[in-house]
């Protein structure tokens, strides 16, 4: 075989056409440089790679107690207007939330989930070489969004499995980031910071650094975490993003809002699919607001299934970390590779789950909490795989 | 008032506090330039702003046909699984494509929509100066994307209401451009190209250029304009879109796919929101898919629609153009002001339909097809319409 200028000759039978073909020359160096990775493997996947069936799907910080009755019947009574796009202003929900949260829709986008949101933030705010601060072992969809775009990421580490804001802050003024991702609560851990302490570290911020301050596990964690929704509404560096996508339980409808200034907010409609956003999903979100008495029920079970996972993790000789989200982050005691067996071998017993990418959180696996049939069998699996594990 | 480094000190009473807000000034220079456009202002829009409801929705080329009853079934049977994120490689939908259209699954990418994809493979193509050839008139959504990512847009007037292919291919040529764009069957004037015609340009054009070729309306068009699918299936400069938005009546799912050579079709795994498609709207293509005798009946009627609206215009006095999609381009013979306010006196009764953006096809009106009491409110109001206008 030669190699002769970027094409590849064969010499021989050609026993793969695909390794005769060469990439498109004119890619930019950007998206020739990105790996082709992906940020999470689906379970989906695992069922097809590893031939097992996920039965307890307690891996993707899903809703397993699912959306409330009247979101479904909301979704079923608009299926026959699935023919139309959907509002591109998505006023309705956005006056829906706006109302919810005590501030005007111009504070707020609607987007493909947080995902899809974060990486508008990134696009409007990062180019090749711009510096943006997150945690070592935050979410790894914000860091794809900014390898994607060239950004010059700095990594702190965790401090006390918290991230660490006195850590953000400093890497922040040192190498006078852009943009600073913060998540409270915390994913992976759970942990969560007090509201008197991000107000503390967002007023410290230059306003020449954009907060992104990710909120997704918000209704599952303490009121006191929170600051108030007017107390960063007109600062123009500051974006709280939230999501339908957790307590909510509508992971599948793909629906996240950023709440910030106006004309922070109106900058996303330079670059949004503005036609993006599926009409159901849209339906179903704002059926979900409306239905708040369901959430309170459903916030109240995922505390109790915390408390028993937290159970169960004891019952094994296993550490539960405290968490103000829909999962718990475990400490198994030893390191990385002890967990990921433990993950792998829960996987191959039909138990999916996940577990921090990088020393020493990867020291923990996470579960995420869920109906009692599958704390059941998480319950039955876990002493079987610690055991077979030694 | 005074403005002081970019502040604005307002003297007395602040009447607006967003008057005294900053823009958060480290968006990157591409987006502080980008203007806050809209491709397309959606209907609810209009009713919201001018205050009257759409009774006709004529203007999207949605299928007012409505996806099939199968596709509903499918929705409701699987919207209680909403709590779970789709597979982000979204390989039963590929799968089931690849199968209908005789090529692989590592041939297929899925997106929010056409749109979506377009945006995805402008990014990876186009960063500020990069040349791309398109028709002036054409998708105004593809030169949004262009526009969003800096690329240097040249504009190829239409030679006989059809796309300019020697036009384009000169263009290219000429400025050395690094991607196309080429609609076909055309939007917004319903014309199309044989597949020969296609062949010859995309075989005259340079690897060096990627061809975007949108076949978007390809259900409503004649065979013989579509190149067989292994015809570029191993050209990695070649991209064919198309979507479930049109014939198929989803296009509240936004489900689009693009279609292209394997190395060409992973380059959108390095920068896709891979958690980003919604469940139920997989599962509504994926049972759209499945219905080809329903697709083929809508057809049928997209057809027989055509004929309608064509007979309308003509009852007054109007040029319906040959269409290959499920819209009609009606010359109105005057300038783009009078098709105007057609488009405008019409919507003010109640039927929402939409016109070319620039001259000379701007003197035309652009109607979709739909069910008969649409076309019955179409005949009735058109005349009125007109008179009024003189």
């Amino acid at each position: 075989m030669l190699a002769i200028g970027g094409r590849v000759i064969m010499f021989g039978r050609i026993s793969n056409r695909n390794a005769l073909m060469t990439d498109f020359p004119r890619f930019t160096a950007l998206a020739r440089n990105l790996p082709a990775t992906v940020p999470f493997v689906g379970p989906e996947a695992l069922e097809r790679t590893r031939n097992y069936p996920i039965n307890a799907r307690l891996g993707a910080n899903e809703s397993g107690f699912g959306p409330a009755s009247t979101v479904l019947a909301a979704i079923r009574e608009a299926a026959g207007e699935i023919w139309k796009y959907s509002d591109p202003e998505h006023l309705s929900l956005r006056q829906a939330l706006a109302a919810h949260l005590g501030c005007g829709s111009e504070n707020i986008v609607i987007g493909e989930g947080v995902d899809g949101l974060l990486g508008m933030a990134v696009r409007l705010t990062v180019e090749p070489g711009t510096t943006v601060v997150t945690s070592l072992g935050g979410y790894p969809t914000f860091n794809y969004h900014v390898d994607g775009y060239g950004g010059r990421r700095i990594n702190v580490p965790y401090a006390g499995d918290r991230e660490d804001l006195d850590g953000l802050l400093e890497a922040v003024k040192a190498e006078d980031a852009t943009m600073v991702y913060f998540a409270n609560p915390d994913n992976p851990m759970g942990s969560f910071w007090h509201a008197d302490d991000v107000i503390r570290f967002a007023d410290a911020l230059p306003e020449t650094c954009m907060l992104v301050l990710d909120e997704a596990y918000c209704e599952c964690g303490p009121a006191e975490a929170f600051p108030d929704m007017s107390r960063f509404i007109d600062r123009p560096n500051i974006l709280r993003f939230r999501t339908f996508s957790k307590a909510y339980g509508l992971a599948g409808a793909r629906v996240g809002y950023a709440i910030g200034a106006p004309q922070t907010i109106r900058a996303f409609d330079k670059i949004r699919n503005h036609f993006g956003m599926p009409r159901l999903s849209l339906v179903a979100a704002e059926a979900a607001l409306a239905d708040q008495a369901y959430l309170q029920a459903v916030v109240g079970r995922i505390i109790a299934s915390r408390e028993e996972i937290a159970g169960i993790a004891r019952d094994n000789g296993l550490t539960p970390l405290p968490s103000a989200t829909n999962f718990v982050a475990i400490d198994c005691g030893r390191d990385g590779a002890y967990a990921r067996s433990i993950v792998d071998a829960l996987g191959a017993r039909g138990v999916f789950i996940r577990m921090p990418g990088v020393a020493p959180l990867n020291r923990c696996i996470r579960i995420s909490t869920g109906p009692h049939r599958d704390m059941q069998l998480l319950a039955e699996e876990l002493p079987i795989v610690l055991e077979a594990l030694g």
